[in-house]
């Protein structure tokens, strides 16, 4: 993990861009004493990204959270996979011309996506714990809903995440999804017009945690209200602190 | 409206019991100074249902908020109907046998129920809100989920509702439901077993409301998590102060 930038806002909270095996990543910190770490997910583009995680980031900060991130495969300035780009076409051909998204598509282009993105937030789980800043317990919280329902699985050091139900996930991954066992909070945008109502139901219904919560709102796939940020924090406080 | 009996906790709250054209109710004030209203809905049966009304009323309290309740139709000491009770075996019959349960069996049940309730709720408010310890704005929280839906449509001094959604509600007051402009926080318990959960997801996506929210949770029909209590003061603190 090799810093490249650090800038502190007013509110104390550090925040340095980092590289770890190539991939851009941020990290904020609240503080010198070890927090309990929230990792961000985000559609991918972190530039594009930037002014929201950099509000997300802050808000926990705000609640003695560190937050942290990094570039998913294909955003940004990495690679992109021809194969995501044609599924990612056919998707955004389906949606506009009102027609039910084939299970095939969303498995071309989540599937891939998850087999890459997951082992390497592990590995940023790695280098962000070996900070001194960064203690634990860690929860996940944001998009891309398929990448948190895998790391949810096979990431025993996430202790509860926060799903935003904004994408679409391969009816395969519902057999995953009946393992998580952690606490989550599902937020939901109601009439989301590119996301799948419907399956954001089911996938909530599938998930095997005993504690797990649906918040569903209106105002678009961008319009969640301002206190989803603030029920968040309380999520991760009952669950991390 | 008679006060029958008073009692005040260590934490403050005055409770008063009192009888209003013969129906008995219940109000708690957090102090002397006017507060806003919330209006605590439930099934019916206020002697059974008091632990649990005396819980909510003082949770509201300690957020600077009066409450207060009344006996439904049918409910404790209050004369049954015979139509009802029928009504009420019938969907007992339909839930048992794990059949879907007939509109026309819901329609029995609560059309009269609400027809009845809704004004007695409103002559009470007129009560309430001449008290020196009540001010407005007002707010209702709690089932029967229909007479809310009707409160929140017909009294204009009702401001926002927090409705869970655990009765059965006649499809014939969906074009009510579209009516609600009010916010809300709906509370669905997912697994409800003696509730009908795609109702209600119907009844949350009719509602007109721009600013409406559904929380859905796990642990049965009176497994409502302790959480959602707090979230349901910051819900009505953003809308009643």
């Amino acid at each position: 993990m090799q810093f490249t930038s650090e800038q502190r806002f007013d509110d104390g909270v550090l925040e340095r861009e980092f590289t770890l095996g190539g991939i851009p990543g941020i990290v904020w910190t609240p503080g010198s004493a070890p927090a309990p770490l929230i990792l961000l997910g985000h559609p991918g583009g972190l530039p594009k990204m930037y002014p929201r995680l950099v509000a997300r980031a802050r808000h926990c900060a705000a609640e003695g959270f560190a937050a942290a991130t990094i570039e998913l495969p294909g955003g940004g300035a990495r690679p992109r996979s021809a194969a995501a780009e044609e599924a990612r076409a056919d998707l955004r051909r389906a949606l506009a011309a009102g027609e039910p998204v084939d299970d095939e598509i969303v498995e071309r282009l989540v599937l891939p996506l998850v087999e890459q993105a997951v082992p390497e937030w592990r590995t940023a789980l790695d280098a962000l714990l070996s900070l001194p800043e960064i203690g634990g317990p860690v929860g996940y919280a944001g998009g891309v809903i398929a990448i948190g329902t895998r790391l949810a699985v096979v990431e025993p050091r996430i202790s509860a995440a926060l799903l935003f139900a904004g994408s679409f996930v391969p009816r395969s991954m519902f057999e995953e999804a009946r393992q998580v066992t952690i606490p989550l909070l599902v937020l939901l945008q109601w009439d989301d017009e590119g996301n799948d109502r419907q399956l954001a139901l089911d996938l909530f219904d599938a998930f095997g945690s005993e504690e797990k919560t649906l918040h569903a709102n209106m105002g678009g796939h961008t319009g969640i209200p301002q206190f989803e940020g603030d029920d968040g924090n309380r999520f991760f406080a009952r669950h991390l602190k």
